[in-house]
């Protein structure tokens, strides 16, 4: 094999990693940035280096940005004394492009797991209780996901912020916008039913 | 947006460029990128600007390399006059995955096609007969796709070939390996029929 049969499978390799490709699809999108070497290649290898380089997690809620100190974070005008605490970054991005949260934002970067030895210290909790105090915090919306150890999460940090002066609230559950009732598994039903509302 | 979202967007809008890469997918791999920045984000950005910066075709038979004239090219081992003739250097690949070619290649570029106004001159069909002529090619086997266009073009290419003193041979149609009649299509069938053998 020469250099550059082997750089090009180095490539291969590397993309091959990434969650949604496979070494046939990695493959694939190699030989298109390689047909496109000036146009997406070039400019997508530049992109990369340039967020790898710059791209940190900010000291205080745990989202990506380029400085200590995430843009949320510095914007004065997110400072209403709501904090949501989701799980991870890609939570924190889906919240964004639902635009209708104008507070801040904690990223625990995952939940407890009994199973995988996940503790409050092994996650953002700590520093969460310390904002909560210190931040005059009069909200906290648990925006974890719907799953056995995201609502074990939820339970924990409520327990914990008990007695901080906060409330704490979590996101309704129920029926999808768009969504139909023949499709819905039984416990979004239950639980679409037990949160009803009068109309 | 600050920079730093500007910069993970445009990162992502690159991404969700790549075949096989949706938005959606876009963003889970930038994600997972930026949580590995510096195992996988900076070596792939660094792999990537490195091919981008090399890789370029050979002028001879078309295959991706990073010199003027291909590995396989410059390989005297391969000089068996024999050409494979391909559509596309993803083919080339699968080629060289089977194992079983010893020759050199011919990357087309495409097929000949009426309805995209692609014509001989278009492809690389004048260098193939230029080939045949000056490299003393004993054999020319058609690998092209077995898709109308590529038929087309098989058939182009034997005809321009006639009197230049190769033989002009196809990949045998039949049965794929591993292959279950009751999940062939009826031409498959038909022509594994036709082109069937003593045993």
């Amino acid at each position: 094999m020469s250099d550059a049969t082997r750089d090009i499978e180095a490539l291969i390799a590397l993309m091959s990693r990434l969650p949604g490709l496979g070494p046939r699809s990695a493959r694939r999108a190699v030989l298109h940035l390689l047909k496109k070497r000036g146009q997406v290649m070039a400019p997508l290898a530049q992109a990369m280096a340039e967020v790898a380089a710059t791209a940190r997690e900010c000291v205080s809620c745990g989202n990506i940005g380029t400085a200590d100190i995430c843009d949320i974070c510095r914007d004065d005008r997110r400072a209403t004394g709501e904090i949501c605490v989701v799980e991870d970054v890609a939570d924190l991005w889906a919240m964004e492009r639902g635009q209708s949260f104008k507070g801040r934002y904690h990223v625990l970067g995952g939940t407890l797991s009994a199973l995988d030895a996940v503790g409050p210290e092994d996650l953002r909790i700590p520093k969460l209780l310390s904002r909560v105090r210190d931040e005059g915090i009069a909200e906290v919306i648990l925006a974890l996901n719907a799953t056995v150890d995201g609502q074990t999460t939820a339970h924990y940090i409520a327990d914990a912020l008990e007695g901080a002066g906060a409330r704490v609230t979590s996101l309704a559950q129920g029926v999808p916008v768009g969504g139909e009732l023949d499709y819905l598994d039984d416990g979004t039903i239950q639980a679409a039913l037990r949160a009803r509302k009068s109309v």
